[in-house]
């Protein structure tokens, strides 16, 4: 395992407060529980936005907490869901008053730890809500889920919720905007590499040299197929089919356009796919109205894509425009 | 060779293709031959910056054009120094009047291109200036380059001096300034694991499963030393140590902490690696007032990382802090 950590045990605690230094007028890191929180949390009169998750997805969570986007993060052992206590302790750290949005990425072990933690949390009479993100169209149940996999469409959540609560949105309008954003948005990866859990030491799996595995979940799931290595454009075109089929998206939609790398995969070949998701759309009708190109939930180094459309309407482009100041998202500030 | 391309040809120009069509309200490329450009260049009453070099590094070059940065950027094939004529091209199509700076890594094609295309502008009276970064403490001499080799500082220079040019200043003036940021920029990388060059098909080179190569040029040429793999800590120390000498800082210096990915390192580690170099220089007695964390200029896929410490002083804070908006770099806006 050729890997830039010193301990396999210590590789999520040395990450936080790196990035906690690095950001320091953004966000602070907790241990025991762990933690990353927007350093002006809880802000006032501001209902808060908390996810989290197995840590290996960089810069999902933690590089999206800040202005604009979540109030907390909190950050599981590599692929491995948090605990109950790591949420209720952010949820009663960020709690402003005025209750508490959950983002939660359909696994078993997340669903049930945010789950665990939402209760504990009412018990002390503050309110939650918890949305589950369930957008991977690859594959209904999965090694780590039961229905859809949550993927792409939680980065869009975040940042979407997060603008709307900045604009004062009650607890209750946030749930039925992460809802609404779920609904509309959908995703399909594929990856040409495995990756390797630091814990584990050695591959999640085995790809041949001229093999992919299409329909991938973020954690090396198995996907629907296992194939042979074709071109570029044929891979954006067996990516986006099945997520432009899924949303029945017709002539005059607007869409936003999330292209996602796995981790080990250069910027060079996202805009590759970048630039055939796009025509592909065009030749349908479909304009791209935003888009996001980037590593942005991704699988330690795994190499690999993932496509990503949200339907967009004007609410949602206007609380995708407004401004963020996050570790991996910032514009306007 | 597992990539996401369509075929070895046509990456550059289908990746520059997807780039502009992502940030049309930002850059658009021109081919035959090719660069990107500022969409609003030439700025009226504005010198250019223009940098430009083989592909494979990004989102270095053309990843940085845009407001407060780039005017525009000639991508070579990968890593392949660019043509003579692109950087003409690119000269004519953005210069505003008051002249244009070139920012050249130091590799002998670069510079000899880069000059090549200066000359030919000249003789139509385009005022340029070139200067050339070669910040790697690594090497003296290497595979592609005679002195040292231009790397990280590269980042910092076209940040810096296009703010400044934003702001106004004289074609003179901002060549002095990014001599002054070569003069105060150091570097030194290091990696786990080799590249592939899509022409070539097979690694660059080979690494054994316990070896890693400190001193790493950004196209994989040889560094100071193969050694067995150490910890991050270790690693962050060998790499720091010889940039600290190399620009002699004492206690209550100020430095920008720039810690890069080579591409196939994730961000986990990346802030491991930022968590120590902070510790390092905090033991010094030395600020970290500014910092940049991410893969910024890499080497296709390759695992591994390099560290560059950049002396600040109150003017380079001010440009650094000043507003950008490109596809890899955006603040303030």
């Amino acid at each position: 395992m050729k890997k830039l950590i010193n301990a396999p045990e210590n590789v999520v605690e040395e990450s936080m407060a790196g990035l906690a230094a690095a950001y320091r007028q953004v966000l602070t890191a907790h241990f025991g529980p762990n933690f990353l929180r927007r350093v002006d949390a809880p802000v006032n009169g501001k209902v808060s936005v908390i996810s989290g998750g197995g840590s290996g997805h960089e810069p999902l969570h933690g590089g999206f907490v800040g202005r604009g986007m979540l109030d907390a993060a909190c950050p599981g052992a590599v692929f491995t869901s948090p605990t109950p206590d790591q949420m209720l302790a952010a949820t009663e750290a960020v709690h402003g008053g005025r209750g508490v949005l959950h983002i939660v990425k359909n696994y078993t072990g997340d669903v049930m730890n945010f789950e665990m933690a939402a209760e504990l949390a009412r018990a002390q009479g503050i309110e939650v809500e918890a949305v589950v993100i369930n957008d991977d169209v690859a594959v209904k149940d999965s090694l780590y889920t039961a229905g859809r996999r949550g993927v792409g469409t939680t980065v869009l959540a975040e940042k979407i919720c997060g603008a709307a609560a900045e604009e004062g949105q009650s607890l209750e309008q946030l749930a039925a905007l992460c809802r609404k954003v779920n609904a509309a948005g959908r995703s399909m990866g594929m990856a040409l590499t495995s990756c390797t859990v630091p814990h584990a030491g050695k591959p999640t799996f085995e790809l041949a040299t001229d093999e992919m595995e299409m329909g991938i979940g973020i954690h090396g799931e198995p996907g629907r197929e296992r194939m042979k290595l074709r071109r570029a454009d044929e891979v954006t075109d067996l990516l986006l089919q099945p997520v432009l089929d899924d949303l029945a998206l017709g002539s005059g939609s607007e869409v936003l356009l999330f292209v996602n790398g796995m981790g080990g995969t250069p910027l060079l070949e996202l805009f590759i796919i970048y630039r055939r998701a796009q025509e592909l759309l065009q030749e349908r009708g479909i304009s791209v109205a935003r888009n996001l190109v980037g590593p942005y939930i991704t699988s330690l180094e795994m190499a690999g894509a993932s496509i990503t459309l949200l339907r967009l309407d004007d609410e949602l482009k206007h609380f995708w425009d407004a401004p963020v100041w996050t570790p991996a998202l910032r514009w306007g500030i």
